[in-house]
């Protein structure tokens, strides 16, 4: 039986900042099957738009979700930040759903705009972490956010069971998830991660031959 | 009115191949907004489980096309070769569809395992091209493929209408396309690529603040 890992996705939502993680958990890297599948989460059980014009079918409503999952992903898009401050009628929804999942030590992972509704509710004040950028994630979170020296200018941080990462960085959020769920060994998430992110001649001069595309 | 793209999807295709040509074409980049919208095809009208357990509901069944649209991409994914050769079930439905685009000279584009169903059909015999390798192309390509001069060692190659990549190659994959569409102007669809690949701080060192993220 394999665990489960939920994605939550937004109406717009987007589309490179889901694929990586969602397909190297669900699937497999390096010929490795992986020990976990993928469950999509949305607020309602409607069919959900990405910014790439796809439409989701959600596996969970976000009242319907079974409590045995290992983490949560909040993927970045075009609804969590309508205005300059989260809209109310999200995060009435999400923040208790949240908040349960980070007091029983659940790994939340949360990349571009999903950074700032972690800001926003105080569950980036005690961690390392990053966002798009300090000044918008300042910004969004407002007086809530009080952990400015601990903000890093990387890709990617991963700091007790909090993984926060910008847009760009689709490929670093799926390494620092993979490697904090211990989802394939070090050397088969680095070797994916070099294929992927340098393109497959580049990587050949270190790794050698492909284990599938 | 936006000029449509198709993007066909079959059962387990790649969420990371379909994710920048969809969000760039659909949306915008660099703060411009798109000429293009995305609409997804399936062989049917059923919902389409992605490599990452994605569930989307196609905009068309192959049977309900409008005639209109610009370019269509083939996805790449776990459908396109279940064995060494290109089933039957898949062929029989989408080499009309694909041949009629073809001819009407309609830009093709095929990633990962999709150029292998180009090579199978001949669409790659009058073209500079590429493939996962040159030796699985021809493999499953077979007979019918007879332009191993022309095969390139490259990321994407994008060559009288026909646009092929390498799975790890969604980047340049999504690049070519936006070329070939003139999409956006060459310095936006340039600045957009170096942020994805290379990441924030080092695309920040070339071009500055990003136009959004």
């Amino acid at each position: 039986m394999k665990k489960e890992v939920l994605i939550l996705l937004l109406p717009h939502y987007a589309d490179w900042e889901v694929s990586f993680a969602a397909a190297t958990l669900n699937n497999q890297i390096q010929n490795i099957e992986s020990k976990y599948s993928i469950k999509t989460v949305g607020i309602t059980a409607d069919p959900i738009p990405s910014i790439g014009g796809l439409t989701i079918l959600p596996d969970y409503s976000i009242e319907n979700i079974p409590t045995n999952y290992v983490a949560l992903l909040l993927i970045g898009g075009m609804s969590w930040c309508t205005t300059d401050r989260q809209p109310t009628t999200l995060t009435e929804k999400l923040i208790p759903f949240v908040q349960n999942t980070i007091d029983r030590n659940i790994i939340v992972g949360a990349i571009c705009d999903a950074t700032t509704f972690l800001g926003a509710n105080g569950w980036l004040n005690n961690c390392a972490h990053t966002s798009n950028t300090l000044s918008d994630l300042k910004k969004v979170a407002g007086s809530r956010y009080s952990n400015e020296k601990n903000y890093q200018n990387q890709q990617a941080v991963s700091d007790k069971n909090i993984i926060t990462a910008n847009g760009t960085a689709y490929l670093e959020f799926s390494k620092e998830i993979l490697s904090a769920l211990n989802a394939y060994s070090k050397n088969d998430i680095e070797t994916h991660y070099d294929f992927y992110k340098h393109g497959y001649y580049e990587a050949m001069k270190k790794h050698g031959v492909a284990k599938g595309i």
